[in-house]
C-alpha cells in the first residue's frame, strides 16, 4: 500500500535524478479563468512527462540482483519512456509493450532510451497478459503503469513539490486538477496533499467519452470506458480506474472534471502562447478544465498539473492553426 | 557601475517576484552536441523572457516618488514586456517605444500589460532620441534596455542562478552561451559568474550578419552592425555593443559564437521536441551554438541560456514544418 512514508522514501531516491519542475503562470490565463491559475509544468520532467518519477521509483527500489535481470512495462508511451530511461540509467535491460497506434515519436523515443519495443493491437489484445507472459519467460520485473505501489509513490513526489510550492506562494486552499488515466498520478498527489497540504484537494481531469474515473467517483464504484480508442488524449485513456488507485482517489478526491479534445488542444495553444511550454492533449486536460470550467471550481486559486508534452509536430501545428490566434 | 553587490541587491528585490527558472536537458541533445548540454529555460520567466528581471530591478530600485510619475522604455519587444509588467505590478504608468515591425504578439502583450505603446520606424528613426524626448516631457524615468546598471544587475540574477545550479549538478568548468543583443544579459551573467563560479565562462551568441559583439570582442573595440533589419532573431538585433556592457564583456567573455537563422529555427524545433519549451529564434541562438558549433566549444559540459519564447504561432509552425522531423 502506498502511504506518505513510501512517497517520502521515493522522494529520497529521486533526489538528484528527477527535476523539481516549476510552478508557472500568466496574467492572461488568470483573466480567462477568472482566478489565479498555477501550472505545475511536469512536461519539463525527463522524458517529457511525470512518468519518469514512477519509473525511477519502481526501478530504483528493486533489489540489485533482481533489477539486473531487467524490467518490462506496457504503456501508451509516456510510462514506456519513463521506465526505459530509468532502466537505462540503472544499466539494466528493458522491454516495453506498446500499442501499435501509439504516436510515432513515443515509439522512437522509447527505442532510443535503449528499450526493446513489442507492439500490440490496443483494440483486440490484452497488454497485461502480454506483459505478464514476457516477464515470466525472461525473468523480468513487470512495472505496471499505475496499479503498483512504488509507481504511485513516485508520482506522489510531484504532490510533495506542489505542497511546497503552494506554501511558497501563500496558497492555502485550492483545487489541484490532475490529468487522469489509470489514476496513479492522481492517487500519488492526493496522498501527498492529504499529509502535507490538507487545504489542497486533488481532482481528476479527463477527456469526454473516456471519463471512467469521474463516473466511478460519482457512482462510488469502478465503471469502465465504453471504448479505448478515438481520443486525441491517448496518453490518459485506460479501461477503468485501477484496483489500487481507485480506493485512494475515492477517499481523497473531489469530483472529476471532463473536457473535450478541442478544449485540450485550445489549452495546449494557450500554453504555447502564454507559458512557453509544450503540452500533448492528454497533458493539457487539467489546464483546459482550469480555464474552461470556471463554474465547477471554487476558490481564488487553482493548480493544474501539465502532465506531459510528447506531441507530434503535426498535431501541435494543428492546435496552433486552429487555436493559436 | 554594476558589480556583484548590485546584482545581489537586485536578487533580493526580485525574490518572490521573478521565477527561478530550471536548468533542463535531454540525452538526445547531448548526443547531437557531443557533450552534456544544459539549458537555462529563461523563456519560462514572466513575460516569456529574461527581460522581466532587468525591468523589475530597474523599476523596483526607483525612489517611490520618482517611480509614481511613471517609466518609459524602448524595445523590440521583450524589454518592453518586462518593463511593462514590472510597472503594472508596481502600480505606476508606463510608456513603451517600439519598432513598427515588431512581432504582433509582442505589441499586443505590451499593451495588455497596461502600457501605452508608441511605434517608430526602426530603419529611419532613433529610438533613444524619441524615448529621451517623451521622458523629459512627461517626467518619466527612462529605463534603457542594456546600458543601465540596474538592468544589467537584474539580468545578472540569471547568472547567480546558473552558478548555483551548476554547483548542484557538479559542473565546475563550462562555457555559458548567452544570446546577445546589446549585451546586458551577457554582462550581468559574466559578472555573476566571475564572482560565484569562476570556472564558468560567459560567451555571447549572435545571428549571422548581426554579430557586432563577436566582432567587437575580436577587435577589442566597438564595431557596428551594417544593418538593423532582416534577421529572424529580431529580439537580439541592436546597432552595436553597449557603452556600459562592452567593457564588462571585453574583460570577462570568451569569443563570440555566430549561427544562421536556419540553425536558430532548427534549435527551436529541437527544443520543442526534446525539452518541451517554446523558443523564439533570438532566444535559441545559444542553444543552436551549443548543438551546431561543437568544435568551437571546449569541455564535457556546455550551458546555453534559452533567453526568450515570444514567437508568433505562424513562425513557430514554419520551424516545425522545416525542422520538426
Amino acid at each position: 500500500m502506498t502511504d506518505i512514508a513510501r512517497i517520502e522514501a521515493a522522494s529520497f531516491r529521486l533526489a538528484g535524478h528527477a527535476l523539481r519542475t516549476p510552478l508557472i503562470g500568466s496574467d492572461f490565463l488568470n483573466e480567462i479563468a477568472g482566478r489565479r491559475v498555477w501550472v505545475k509544468a511536469e512536461c519539463l520532467q525527463h522524458t517529457g512527462s511525470f512518468k519518469f518519477r514512477g519509473g525511477w521509483s519502481a526501478v530504483s527500489v528493486l533489489e540489485p540482483e533482481v533489477r539486473e535481470r531487467g524490467v518490462i512495462a506496457y504503456s501508451s508511451g509516456n510510462h514506456a519512456q519513463g521506465v526505459a530511461l530509468a532502466a537505462q540509467r540503472h544499466g539494466v535491460p528493458c522491454v516495453i509493450v506498446m500499442p501499435a497506434d501509439a504516436p510515432r515519436l513515443k515509439v522512437e523515443n522509447t527505442r532510443a532510451y535503449g528499450a526493446q519495443v513489442v507492439l500490440y493491437d490496443r483494440a483486440r489484445e490484452d497488454r497485461d497478459a502480454i506483459g505478464t507472459q514476457i516477464a515470466e519467460a525472461r525473468g523480468l520485473s513487470l512495472i505496471r503503469p499505475y496499479d503498483e505501489p512504488e509507481v504511485i509513490a513516485g508520482q506522489g513526489t510531484c504532490g510533495l513539490e506542489i505542497a511546497e510550492q503552494a506554501t511558497e506562494h501563500g496558497i492555502r486552499e485550492a483545487d489541484v486538477l490532475i490529468p487522469c488515466g489509470g489514476g496513479g498520478l492522481t492517487a500519488g498527489i492526493a496522498l501527498a496533499l492529504e499529509s502535507r497540504a490538507p487545504g489542497l484537494r486533488a481532482r481528476p481531469a479527463e477527456p469526454e467519452g473516456f471519463d471512467d474515473t469521474a463516473r466511478s467517483l460519482a457512482a462510488g464504484a469502478v465503471l469502465h470506458n465504453d471504448r479505448l480508442a478515438g481520443s486525441l488524449c491517448d496518453s490518459i485513456v485506460t479501461p477503468a480506474p485501477g484496483a489500487l488507485t481507485f480506493p485512494i482517489n475515492h477517499r481523497l478526491c473531489g469530483p472529476g472534471l471532463v473536457v473535450s479534445d478541442d478544449e485540450a488542444l485550445r489549452a495546449a495553444a494557450l500554453a504555447f502562447k502564454r507559458l512557453k511550454i509544450v503540452l500533448e492533449p492528454g497533458g493539457a486536460v487539467a489546464l483546459a478544465a482550469a480555464l474552461f470550467r470556471p463554474n465547477e471550481i471554487a476558490g481564488e486559486d487553482v493548480i493544474a498539473v501539465a502532465s506531459g508534452g510528447n506531441i507530434d509536430a503535426s498535431l501541435f501545428q494543428t492546435a496552433l492553426t486552429r487555436f493559436g490566434e
